[in-house]
């Protein structure tokens, strides 16, 4: 992918690491979760597919180096730096904790060890793709949740940001536990089960709601869900019964759900429908959801969008890259940061997940009875196997969340990191 | 572009169409903003040149077409459909609002007219492009408003959501007003002017503060731009003003940006470097600008990044695409819905832009005095002309910024369309 993804700064950067004799020099950075969304309590990591193929494809293209070359900050720049990023491919390290791995305040999910400007110019591109698709599987955690085991479909793509955040979205949500998505590039993609059957649209283009139901079932068969609320939702309901088998059953899309469901449900039964479904869609969150489910609505499924491919009430989070190691020229030198509320801890690290808590250690360290959660993806340049696919990460992601320790989430730091910190404080003092 | 880029009931309503010998009605739908973002007035229009793309781009691979098939949803589908959707391009018209142009609750910001299939089947590619560009470039436009004549910078692009959203969002950001990006790939693509300096590694990655800062000194001249916060911001900005010149001048991404910004200011003044900028980023929003500018703070430019890039208080709005007019053999329909407070007007639409209101009337109407909005952009599947660029979106929205009409801003109905409104009304019952 082109290294021209990134914030101007990483390149400005690399051209100062390569005029300051720098090129050579190994870094470390880790990529952390400084601040969780709000409300959340932890984060469902995705998004590594995206980091592994930005590192691999990672290249410039000739007018992209003569656009460079042409920006007034390249101006006092030497041809060599040009040269280097011509020629650039990605030599280094990744160390990553798996797709759909629940993961803590502090804790990293990534680290990047490669010469430094390999390391510093991959940096925007994975904040963006760790991040985002990190907030939406972590959103469909909680609607998933909130379901109560009631199939929830990721319907959000219109609402996405840009088409594209619409495909990786929907493999996200589907990692954090949905039960497949509307997106069918996703579903081409991904092989992610995809859902839908008709729009408004539909309805309103046949002259009458009973002939647009009708045209439906022929085309749908037993998959039929008819969208009964274009005109208004009882009449349409008894329209969609009226009709019979074959059906999946009906979608309402509007109004209050927990009487209109009743309601459906009621006219659906007394139609000797009583496997038809209901699925709701409109709207929907995780709070609104878990109040029906509560409330006794007798909905089968939900369709939920714009909530879950925005993740709306949290669309970012804090999520950091940082400087934490050097090795020039085979002497390590630790590195943090001490901004005001943005301090960073020195050192690559590890963490340890125990059953009732982690332990944030150095990557050297090793500890037995617990998983070690940052494991080697790419090593010198290539990538060492094929990464666990959404379903695998969907599988993983459900079976941490049955088991997570109860909270407060304790995130405790190994002695040996306890006395970095205190040896790269006194270093800076 | 691929047509798998949508939700699957599109393809399902457009296999159905096929199936019910409707392929050759010609449908016409409207994509709307039926409810504002929150606490937004009017939303800057943005998204075009994807919608653009998307239409004339549109069409399947034979592999696409292939996936489809195997599909349960698509087992009752004939072999016809298939074949058409392997033929499918766009051969219809497109009217749309030109980049830029403010627009209010209730209006119309394209029209997309052509044989049912092709007019369905965009219709989640164009919601989501529109609605983000939109999106971002509203919020650009609140920002810029907020700094009162300082320039702002977008630098959102490592939390927007994916990497294409941070290209698509840094464009519409610079439509919305902002000066420029630090997304690279936006400038070599859009030719947006391009932004950055240093970040807090390249601090880090030296042996102490000044090395850094000569180092940069030497690699930007002109443009150097001192990132001050890494270990103290005051200290930083000593050090920084030690260097003297070339300086463009100092950036604080963190702490309290008033009291911080006036301790800096003196430190530069001090060492006499009155015509250094401060530069302040981190966490800003419109509310936190104005406050900065209405206390005085002495700082010249703003880096916005995580607000901007996901319209962080309002991520999404509601737009809609609906059906508005049906030609059957010649045979005009007009449809609207009457879900709960999801209803529509019938009719394709123009938009009456007068100083003081706009008029929403039958797209056929004429008025003199006034603006019409929606304007032919593709017809007949082809582009009637190149779009304005960027740079002249951006400057058609400063200008309309400027004349803004008082609030509350009125949108009113055209008699003509009252008529239709209440014919279709009348039909359907």
């Amino acid at each position: 992918m082109s290294g021209l993804l990134t914030d101007l700064y990483e390149l400005t950067m690399a051209a100062g690491f390569y005029e300051a004799g720098k090129s050579a020099e190994r870094a470390t950075f880790e990529l952390s979760i400084r601040r969780l969304p709000k409300d959340r309590k932890f984060v469902i990591a995705a998004g590594l597919h995206k980091v592994v193929d930005f590192l691999l494809g990672l290249s410039f293209l000739e007018e992209e180096v003569e656009y460079l070359r042409g920006l007034p900050q390249f101006k006092l720049v030497s041809n060599g730096f040009f040269d280097a990023l011509r020629k650039l491919r990605f030599t280094g390290d990744l160390f990553a904790v798996p797709e759909g791995t629940p993961v803590f305040a502090g804790e990293p999910v990534l680290t990047v060890r490669a010469p430094v400007i390999e390391a510093q110019l991959p940096e925007t591109y994975l904040l963006a793709a760790v991040t985002f698709e990190s907030l939406i599987a972590t959103k469909a955690a909680r609607v998933v949740d909130a379901a109560g085991g009631r199939p929830v479909v990721e319907f959000g793509t219109r609402r996405a940001h840009t088409a594209e955040a619409g495909v990786l979205g929907a493999r996200a949500a589907y990692i954090g536990g949905c039960l497949g998505t509307s997106n069918t590039l996703a579903g081409f993609r991904y092989g992610i089960p995809v859902y839908g059957t008709a729009a408004h649209s539909w309805v309103m283009s046949f002259h009458g709601e009973t002939e647009a139901f009708r045209q439906l079932q022929k085309l749908l068969g037993e998959h039929t869900i008819q969208l009964i609320d274009t005109y208004d939702t009882l009449q349409g309901a008894r329209r969609a019964a009226g009709l019979g088998r074959p059906l999946w059953g009906v979608r309402i899309d509007s109004g209050e759900f927990v009487s209109l469901s009743r309601q459906v449900r009621s006219i659906l039964d007394s139609a000797g429908l009583r496997d038809a479904r209901i699925m709701a869609s409109g709207d929907l969150n995780e709070y609104k959801i878990r109040d029906l489910v509560q409330a006794g609505a007798p909905i089968d499924s939900f369709g939920v969008g714009t909530e879950l491919a925005t993740s709306f009430d949290a669309p970012s989070m804090g999520t950091i890259y940082k400087l934490v190691e050097q090795d020039v020229g085979g002497i390590k030198r630790y590195t943090l940061k001490l901004s005001e509320d943005k301090t960073t801890l020195p050192g690559a690290k590890q963490i340890f997940r125990f059953p009732d808590r982690d332990v944030l250690a150095r990557a050297e360290e090793c500890s037995s009875g617990s998983e070690a959660l940052l494991r080697p993806v790419i090593l010198g340049g290539r990538l060492i196997e094929q990464l666990p696919d959404a379903h695998a990460a969907r599988r993983r992601a459900a079976e941490a969340l049955r088991n997570l320790p109860p909270e407060p989430y304790r995130v405790e730091r190994s002695r040996q990191l306890e006395a970095l910190v205190e040896q790269a404080r006194r270093n800076l003092a």
